[in-house]
């Protein structure tokens, strides 16, 4: 990759950005290269028997390991429910593999999968953990405790839900306020001082997402969690794989004012701080008052509004881009040189 | 645990041996119950839609990453193939989730995925990675690379295959010399100065187990591949699960005489020794000449033999257990008090 001249991998190969999107695709993606792998979604869909599996897998280092509104075994839960979901499936089973350093207190580690086991009640669904793995690694060779979740899921009949669904004229609706996952984390780690009472919007979005499309019907298009690398990178991404642009209204999303407040002491962009609980939402015009309604009603939906809007490609010449419209009614078109400012941040 | 007064995480606990499932029974299980979980075995069963998908997951933390017949790469690969087909499914997908300490190598990084990429082709089937995972830690917190494969199978129509089927008078076969590749990475790591020439026997088994089904018929009782705590720990645990005595003889378990003479040398017990590309088969003793004949002309099989047999219960106040009968003709129980000699050997 040239603009890596001593050649190794750095923090930011990892960080969701420019540069772990250059790795996926100049490194990993020709050496692995398969028509389910190169659609490059949260969820690998694969054909069961005329039914069809979805699979996703993540794994969680997170630092601290445990911090307001959550700890790296909710983390691991809700981020592999909530990729699972995004492709319209019912999740199903989950894996769970643990990498430990030696020495860590085996009190640390209960907290852990009690947490874990909180949390797929918070879920319900009959979501369980059904198989995993413990490896333990010397003291210094990893960080106290790593997770690897894999889920899958299994697609129900109905429409299909897919960035390559969204249309020309879709609301883009947000189910809340952006940002908090990792300011909460920054400001754990940091010790800036600040005084603020910022917890991880960490959060199983299953129910949320039956909400939706139970309100929906067919005008559902797609869904998608803004994790790493925050909302924009989720807009960039499936701009780019929709082919459309995107018209974003920057008074239109929520975010709280202790979060914004410190995004702008640190001259942070909010957009690109990375989620726990936080979906996307591309949805037909005519179906998104009842779908918002019915993500207001849902407890992880309460701040929801509709942020944005997908408008067609007018000149083919020209990539799809995402158009930030500010306070101000000027216009600014993001892009990726962003990357997420801190780096274990999930 | 009342044998660990530091109340910290061991490596031990990551061994496969007495401590790792006293970590998994007494601390994981408990928090985690499922029927699903509960039953431990290396994929979990999942229904789907009248079919049955089976799931599994392993993290791999291998140190060196390479080593003679192998590397993290294929090791991985292997690995979650194998846990696969030991349910008796066909592999469908796998998953890739690298954890990556800061300042790796990216041609280290490109060997690695250039090696998954060779054993996906060597596994054939059309295996593929559907999904991965790119987190990087910084240095110091992670050791170059860790991976994390789990994997989704299709179970196919026909006989059963599960530790709850093996039977009283079943014949246990292994495909081949045991202990090569724990002793290949101790040879390795600890600089002994052995001469030897010892590979790893890391190897995808898919297609093993495809010739002893097509061989088996019905007579194919139960599967499972002896990683870490060796052949030792395969048995024992089946032994438990099926509620049988088996009986092991010592003058016919396959191993090389180079890694016999290493165990000597330093007194280690090879059927305690982590294999990676060991199948242990129980079968109807009718058809095992016809299994044993599949197997030693699959590649992965050459050495293929006999090693013991299936005993019922004669006494149903006691334990099930494993009698080794040794060259002299002696008797000698196994049990888990050993444990894996070295840690990171997968």
């Amino acid at each position: 990759m040239k603009d890596n001249k001593n050649n190794s991998i750095l923090l930011s190969h990892g960080d969701g950005g420019v540069k772990t999107g250059r790795l996926i695709s100049e490194i990993i993606g020709p050496a692995l290269k398969n028509n389910i792998l190169d659609r490059l979604e949260d969820s690998a869909i694969i054909p069961c028997r005329g039914a069809k599996a979805a699979f996703t897998t993540d794994s969680f280092v997170v630092s601290p390991l445990f911090f307001p509104g959550g700890d790296i075994g909710k983390l691991c839960v809700c981020g592999t429910i909530n990729d699972l979901v995004t492709s319209g499936c019912r999740p199903a089973a989950l894996s769970l593999s643990f990498i430990i350093e030696e020495g860590l207190d085996i009190n640390v580690f209960k907290k852990v999968l009690e947490s874990i086991k909180n949390t797929l009640e918070e879920a319900g669904e009959g979501i369980k953990i059904v198989t995993g793995d413990t490896k333990v690694v010397e003291k210094g060779n990893a960080d106290k405790l790593f997770i690897n979740t894999s889920g899958i899921g299994f697609i129900e009949d109905g429409p299909g839900i897919s960035p390559s669904n969204i249309k020309e004229g879709d609301n883009i609706i947000i189910n809340g306020n952006i940002a908090d996952h990792g300011i909460c984390i920054l400001n754990c780690r940091q010790e800036f001082g600040f005084k603020a009472d910022i917890k991880s919007d960490c959060a199983p979005l299953n129910s949320l997402v039956k909400d939706i499309k139970d309100a929906a019907g067919s005008g559902l298009h797609a869904l998608r969690d803004a994790t790493r690398g925050g909302l924009a990178r989720v807009l960039i991404e499936l701009s780019g794989s929709s082919k459309m642009n995107f018209d974003i209204y920057q008074d239109k999303i929520p975010i709280q004012r202790q979060t914004r407040g410190i995004c702008e002491f640190l001259g942070m962009d909010p957009l690109y701080i990375a989620n726990e609980g936080k979906m996307v939402v591309f949805a037909e015009e005519k179906n998104s008052i009842r779908i918002l309604d019915a993500m207001k009603k849902n407890r992880y939906g309460k701040h929801s509004a509709i942020i944005g809007r997908v408008k067609g490609i007018k000149d083919k010449n020209r990539n799809a881009s995402v158009t930030l419209i500010t306070e101000l009614g000027t216009k600014r078109v993001l892009d990726l040189h962003y990357s997420e400012q801190l780096p274990r941040i999930c």
